[in-house]
């Protein structure tokens, strides 16, 4: 027995004006999600706790079985770990952007203009070269992801999580200097090396044949690096000792694939897997029946609802969700529907209106040789209130999954 | 976006005998409970968990999404906050009733007749004269509020909350003394202290002026005052630092009212507003919507469900329920549904053959521009089960209220 967990990215919304009071899962033509439903227990989750809106990674811990208020610490180690940088334990982590900023510091770009792979790879390779001051004891990786995207891991052992964000996130004000959080002598260390860092970085670049390249091609220079959201990775026990599973993870977000990583599972590259509404759905639905094969259980993630609600972009919203309704039709066709058990849900409720995260439930529908089916219809965040398994937490799935296909083990006697 | 949420004490019932086996709520004509109800998300929820009967304190913290087994300290307090009478950190209050005792300190009537607030307030100007003996170190506020009923408030640095009643509960019992409920100094030292105040407050009432002259007029003496529910106030954050709003209730429940003010709420004085079952229903519905002018959050409490329900009274709690459908067509009428999402429940079961609070859970709907609306037709408890928010707990609700206004902040990123 194994099983499959589908996991489209703030699929569940609220119901919206403009689609006459339906949520685009509820507009959305969906013929095999539908179908899951009537052949399958559904219900509604709540990620984390109801009303509580989580983030990707909070939300993708609980749904992988782990308690995110004790094992979360943050989101830069896990964007690292999910794009291939190692964290070891005690690392800090950061998520960073090649931005661009005037003399005076300000902000006038976040992104410096979606700055190239190819170019963002010539500056990292400069700026691993800076030296810090070598009586502070730090080595650092600066990595470069996808285009403005990169991570930052600082090695030491006199260092906190405990600093706050250089990027002012908003254009038009200055990067701001990083303060220390609490009153340990590790946060203020760490601000230290990072106050340090971020000029020496922002030297570097300024005048780097790359940006002085791009100047002249019209486009915003990448001359800082702005940092966030610092964190270790999560003490978690791997998902394969908890149940003795093999997992992996198709799927393309750092985020994801980071919390993946960090509860051992391997994570699965997809060719044209690009975490955005023009991903390649069916090739990633190939990945995901290619490693059943290999493994016990496979999570499937789908990042493209998300962006499309935070855009306000309904229809693309609708768009994305008839494309991952494909993806379950390749699903069903091509797995053994006698011994796999196959799951969807969403990690968060993510509101077209507000474009934000918001606290509601998210549909769930568990199909599978062995379920106790109910009379639901529709895969939608209404009708699957009504389902069989009624109202669960996010916490709650992954037991129930490895319990189906028989790899819980009985608590007493 | 505003929010109100409308309380009706005890409201949820068991199916009685005599109304043909439904519940008050099932037998109560109140339409535009069943209009919230088809226009909202409806559920059950357990106040604080399934089979436990809560107190209207206990419930009313969870309600406001506290954890009561954390924060809970005892009646006293809130009563006494609720009632005006303020308890800094630290002290012990209690709540006090004006009584009758006989020569041998027997309690002959635990309400002294129901004496007039007049006649209390002369008495109580006389008690707040006591001297406890200086060594002891301790000071005290006597407070009446409303008839019978007063507050104690202890202020000095041994107190303890660990102490005994003297309230026997039933007439025909002695007024007991006051014993330590565990072995510390703190606890013995508050009994001793008690036990002398009891004694003195009996000396100087028993031949009060007040007191003659209620003998001359055919009425019991209140000559001993018999003190229960130990507590302090609890430490907890308000509201407006969890959420960033600002919160206001319109009750007239000294204890529900402490509980609030306590969550840091304002608490809305209504000329009228008792209560009891001859409240006025729509001074307060009046008075709801004015706060709703100033306030993010506006929480309306209705007693007097709860009263009919502990005299058994289950024409008069129909009557209620029917007069809180009247507040709720006025609240419908007159607030911007829009902007305002809108809930009813219950603090508990407060059933009409036991006359007790009882374990099951209580109905509850949301109304407002962008819930989830479900099938449900009648805000009755079993109509609600089948609603679209399953069952949740009374902790969930504030979580679920703050995120449809916007107010939660995302965990995780």
């Amino acid at each position: 027995m194994k099983a499959i967990l589908v996991i489209g990215d703030g699929m569940a919304d609220r119901p919206l004006k403009e689609l006459n009071w339906k949520t685009p899962l509820e507009a959305a033509s969906k013929p095999y999600l539908d179908k899951m439903a009537k052949n399958g227990i559904c219900g509604i989750m709540d990620p984390i706790s109801p009303g509580l809106p989580p983030g990707s990674d909070t939300a993708t811990l609980a749904l992988l079985g782990y308690d995110p208020f004790k094992v979360y610490s943050g989101r830069g180690a896990l964007e690292a770990i999910g794009s291939g940088v190692a964290v070891p334990p005690g690392d800090v982590a950061f998520r960073c952007n090649f931005a661009t900023v005037n003399d005076d510091l300000v902000v006038t770009d976040r992104r410096a203009g979606r700055i190239s792979n190819e170019d963002a790879s010539k500056l990292a390779e400069t700026l691993q070269k800076v030296k810090l001051e070598e009586s502070l004891g730090v080595q650092f990786v600066f990595h470069n992801t996808i285009q403005h995207r990169a991570v930052l891991v600082l090695h030491g052992s006199k260092l906190s999580t405990a600093v706050s964000d250089s990027d002012p996130e908003k254009i038009g004000e200055k990067a701001l200097e990083i303060k220390p959080l609490d009153e340990s002598v590790e946060a203020e260390f760490t601000a230290k090396v990072l106050n340090e860092l971020m000029q020496k970085f922002h030297e570097a670049l300024k005048e780097h044949p790359v940006n002085m390249e791009r100047i002249k091609r019209g486009l915003p220079p990448a001359n800082i690096i702005l940092f966030r959201g610092a964190g270790t990775v999560p003490h978690i026990k791997p998902l394969s000792e908890i149940y003795g599973v093999k997992t992996a993870c198709v799927g393309a977000a750092p985020l994801v694939r980071g919390v993946c990583k960090a509860a051992g599972m391997d994570l699965v590259d997809v060719k044209g897997a690009t975490g955005t509404p023009q991903t390649d759905y069916m090739a990633k639905a190939e990945a995901t029946v290619q490693a059943l094969k290999a493994y016990d259980f496979v999570l499937l993630h789908v990042k493209a609802t998300d962006v499309a609600s935070h855009d306000g972009n309904f229809k693309q919203k609708i768009e994305v969700i008839e494309k991952i309704d494909q993806m379950l039709k390749y699903l069903l066709d091509n797995v053994d529907l006698n011994s796999t058990y196959l799951a969807v849900t969403a990690d968060h409720t993510t509101s077209c209106l507000t474009g934000n995260h918001e606290g509601d439930p998210v549909p769930l529908v568990i199909t599978g040789p062995y379920v106790r089916c109910d009379d639901v219809e529709e895969f939608t965040e209404r009708e699957c209130a009504r389902g069989g398994l009624n109202r669960i937490r996010g916490r709650d799935l992954m037991p129930i999954l490895m319990n189906l296909i028989g790899k819980t083990e009985k608590f007493g006697a």
